[in-house]
């Protein structure tokens, strides 16, 4: 076990230093390894699209310097005194979240994604007042809690995107009753979560049609991910063969759209389960959801214990990501590649392999 | 029991004729009572709203004579040579539906009311292509599997509007399970529907609040239905000293609103759950359901296996419906006021005391 030293501990990273969202290195400290903390060193990070909007301050809540990255996966190099659930040496991930208040209905249902009090891995304030950073970096200081065991034998830049997109699928299809095999489930739009949802919907014994806009993706879909069928949604009269099959559709589309075409594709009780955060408001007439008990609801992100889940299941169906691994010095390429959906499916970021200290 | 007389059978009841909804004496022959059918003397029937668009051809779909009514409680008079649920004499209901593939997936689920090709009560064509028609009459035939057996020492007009108002309130609480004590309900609306989910919902032990857009059903919700909590949605300050309290709104307004000042009033999991049948496309913005894992649902009535559980519930609870009774020849003002919504807060029409066949 390692030892506890109150010492001033620093790290390098690369971080966006304005609104243009442009990365570079920048050095910054790191707390001490507190009695529940766990100092990690880090060695791969997934992009999300999430961080791009941070970067920019799309949101308009970003703070500079800003470390991005919340898929991560590294490796324990010391424990705080009261650590039990790992030990040095251990490779663990760690996602979106490093805090939460634990008090809330949320926090002690064990769903702490969902409390009003989380603290982001990243653009966030830790309770020690200094500003949270994300994976892009040489280490991460991260209590416990929010820390999941990485299974033996699972790739670390396989297990990256997992964290994030992988948890982000396959917590409402846990929540909503959707795991067993046999269900038919639809897929709307193929990105990064997408793709993911395609696999875990796959991994999971489902038949799946992955619905898009256009025939662009059809081979990738069927030939690369294994999706059963290919729906494209201008055809009407495809469409309308397959309503009432789908047993839930998870749509990743980040833009608005119309709801009806796919709420039809429902069967009763069928589930629209919504991934994108879209503020142009999405439209649906009562009829489609109340004459078949149709849900339209959502989902974010996943708790600890899903993403625990998660990665045991992934790790029993010898599950893997589609990925590109980059450098730290490609960050920024890999960014503007993302935001012009530019990649299969997902990048990650050979962070160990970056040679950030030297 | 009765015996199958092969014989042209006549009933005298109150119909449209075209889509003025002018309602009267209209006589039409009824099928023989066939192996599993039911014959039923009318005693008491409720008038729904639906039964006002129903006779003005609202929805473009009304055959005409019609005579409306599908909260209907009657006395076995006749029974055919398969039917083992019932006997003469015994008090039953029958509510919106008369008959189903039975082969469907809904219908093998027994939430038959999902059905492509359910059969209504009214104003649609039965198996032998014959019109149906409705409980304003004297009385109908009926096959067992839609009836339903009135506990014995429920009054009839007390039972009348559970055969649609207050299934279509019971069964998304029972299907969403929200029924066990202490939950927090909303009910959006105090209409025939609204005012039933509140009863509904205080039989059950839940702590309910009336929300509405005006002040003036305060005394009414508290006072006369035994709700907890009066809220004015327009009372911004109120409304969000409620934000994220309750466990699911009961949501009946019958025309356009917007879904967002509820969706937030609602706990994360909170079900959202749609009555009212609008054409006008309603909306929200994604967040609003993503970040609390929210639902928005609706429901559409309820099946014979709800309506009966409900019914024991509601025998067992001591449950009452507040209502006004009339006669028959009263029915055009009865809907008249209803459209104005003077009514608290069911008609029922007292079918047996209207003396038909005289």
């Amino acid at each position: 076990m390692g030892s506890l030293e109150v010492v001033e501990r620093t790290t390098t990273g690369w971080a966006a230093t304005d609104p243009s969202g442009i990365l570079s290195p920048y050095t910054y400290t790191l707390r001490n390894t507190g009695p529940e903390d766990i100092y990690v060193k880090v060695i791969s990070c997934g992009i999300c699209h999430t961080d791009i909007h941070q970067v920019k301050n799309d949101l308009g809540m970003s703070n500079y310097p800003m470390v991005p990255g919340h898929e991560v996966i590294g490796e324990v190099v010391e424990v705080g005194s009261e650590v039990t659930k790992f030990r040095v040496g251990e490779v663990v991930g760690v996602g979106c979240l490093v805090g939460c208040c634990g008090n809330c209905h949320p926090c002690k249902s064990e769903i702490e994604q969902y409390c009003n009090k989380k603290i982001w891995s990243y653009n966030d304030v830790y309770t020690d007042g200094n500003p949270t950073q994300g994976g892009f970096a040489s280490a991460t200081v991260v209590n416990q809690k929010f820390v999941v065991k990485i299974p033996d034998g699972m790739a670390p830049e396989q297990a990256a995107p997992l964290l994030c997109a992988g948890v982000t699928v396959y917590s409402p299809l846990h929540h909503f009753g959707l795991k067993q095999s046999g269900l038919r489930g639809g897929i709307l739009g193929l990105g990064g979560v997408g793709h993911m949802g395609v696999k875990i919907a796959k991994a999971m014994g489902h038949h799946v049609t992955v619905i898009s806009s256009s025939n662009k993706k059809r081979e990738e879909a069927l030939e690369h991910l294994g999706a059963d069928e290919y729906l494209v949604s201008s055809d009407s009269s495809r469409m309308q063969e397959v309503v009432d099959s789908l047993d839930y559709i998870i749509d990743t589309i980040p833009v608005f759209h119309h709801l009806e075409p796919y709420l039809s594709l429902l069967k009763v009780d069928g589930k629209l389960i919504l991934m994108g955060v879209i503020n142009t408001p999405l439209q649906f007439i009562t009829p489609m959801v109340m004459l078949g008990r149709k849900t339209i609801t959502g989902s974010f992100i996943g708790s600890i214990k899903e993403t625990e889940e998660m990665l045991e299941f992934c790790k029993e169906k010898g599950f893997t990501s589609t990925i590109e691994v980059v450098k730290l010095d490609y960050i920024n390429t890999a960014f503007e590649r993302l935001e012009k959906n530019d990649v299969r499916y997902r990048f990650v970021v050979d962070v160990a392999g970056s040679k950030l200290d030297q």
